[in-house]
């Protein structure tokens, strides 16, 4: 008897995936995977627009609450960033039924609120990586091809090489972690390293939200910060002279963070996996 | 025996004052007390270049407690916004004198930061309100002047009209606001009006800041929620369909904070003053 597909169900809690992008990765998992051993579901709801959005807080906290309490998939994967996802918490808050906890979840960018809101329930498969949006990316197929390998053979290459299964380990665009900060599903990185990256922000709001979120107490119990790739920052009408790293070496300094380096990820197609919490050996 | 002058002390927390800002300010003044009842010193830390800053932050730092700590000044004023306020506070904390609780402190933007630092603290003369550099705005003058009238003489036609001496009141930039959110200096404003304005950030991201602030418990112990103006908001690739207000009363409504109306506070000319905590009648 053959083994059941991994079956990967794909939702959009921001902004609309475009049905080209869903059917070139469509595409992709079946080159990878000719066997039919992956098998994956993008959500309608992906393609919807309704302003904004990928269709109305309603349609899209449905859309999640779904595939995630569906005991037939395996994987609830985002299908991309752009906003929306923190307006889905309370809802999906509301709606999780058992089944949501034996699934792995995917994402990174806006998607991280959703990851940080699970993982602050206990969920235990929940990870910052490439999504299928990234596909569009120059290279993307080898991060759609490395959300796969994590995702249905959690293949350790596909890792952020850091990642230890001695220490737990989170990551987060540093916009979306500092506007979780205080809210009752910021993470708790207490042990943990903490992996941060950012994208087409001014260098000076990188640095207000590194002084945000490092100013925060509970956040000062993580067991180090390393810094993943900050990506297409504007220029400033005034220069801001120190680098990302200068800027995340002085916040680790004031708060007693320790400083472990960089990290492997980043709004770009060579963003490793970084799976929440402690990696199985 | 002739009163002795009002004095003033302007500090920059943030980016530099240009010199011919500054006299541009005190010629104001001037014209407005010709009796000299107001001296306004303008530290020479206000126009130093340091990167993106008016100096570098233990220069910083130091000017503002130079004349915070000094009970020659009656005020402290906040030249300008535009980043930096939040790399002083812990120094600042450190270094308060007891003649810091005695005097006024005026500014809004990125000086809110400090305003919530003091406001935490337990000082009890600290308002959101316009700033020198505001002089360069279209009707700045005005704006200058109402300043002065608070500053000096307590005015009540300088109040933003809702301020009552019944119900304490705050007032910050939303983005600022969002960013002291879990730290320890994030104002209580339990009982307190909470007023909000925004420039030059996306409408998305007005969205983003709200959920974040108004998801914080303590925050939802507020007695309302008035929002004043969102100037030059940029339009966005994909347009966000809600306006400002929409957001505002949506989160109002979400949090079970209540919606309050608007505030005659924004950056611009018009900017009223708010006294934070209960107006003295």
């Amino acid at each position: 008897m053959s083994r059941p597909p991994f079956r990967i169900g794909v939702v959009a809690p921001g902004t609309p995936l475009e049905p080209a992008t869903a059917e070139e990765v469509l595409a992709l998992a079946g080159e990878l995977h000719p066997d039919g051993a992956v098998e994956i579901a993008v959500h309608p709801q992906c393609f919807l627009n309704h302003g904004h959005f990928a269709g109305d807080d309603r349609t899209r906290t449905a859309a999640f609450l779904e595939f995630a309490n569906d005991p037939a998939f395996d994987a609830v994967w985002f299908a991309r960033g752009g906003y929306g996802a923190c307006r889905l918490v309370e809802g999906v808050f509301a709606g999780l039924a058992p089944a949501a906890a034996d699934k792995a979840y995917l994402g990174y960018s806006d998607a991280g609120t959703l990851l940080a809101a699970l993982y602050s329930r206990g969920f235990g498969r929940v990870a910052h990586g490439p999504m299928p949006q990234d596909v569009r990316r120059a290279g993307g197929a080898a991060a759609v091809e490395r959300a796969l390998a994590w995702l249905v053979e959690g293949r350790a290459d596909a890792l952020e090489p850091s990642v230890s299964p001695e220490v737990p380990a989170v990551a987060f665009n540093i916009t979306i972690l500092s506007q979780l900060i205080g809210t009752p599903w910021q993470p708790d990185v207490s042990g943990h390293v903490l992996m941060l990256e950012e994208v087409s922000e001014y260098m000076y709001r990188i640095d207000r939200s590194l002084c945000h979120i490092t100013s925060n107490p509970a956040i000062r119990h993580a067991a180090g910060l390393r810094l993943g790739r900050c990506s297409d920052i504007p220029e400033n009408d005034r220069p801001f002279v120190l680098t990302e790293e200068e800027i995340a070496r002085e916040w680790c300094d004031r708060s007693g963070i320790p400083w472990l380096g960089r990290a492997d990820i980043g709004h770009d197609a060579d963003n490793k996996v970084v799976p929440f919490g402690r990696r199985s050996a």
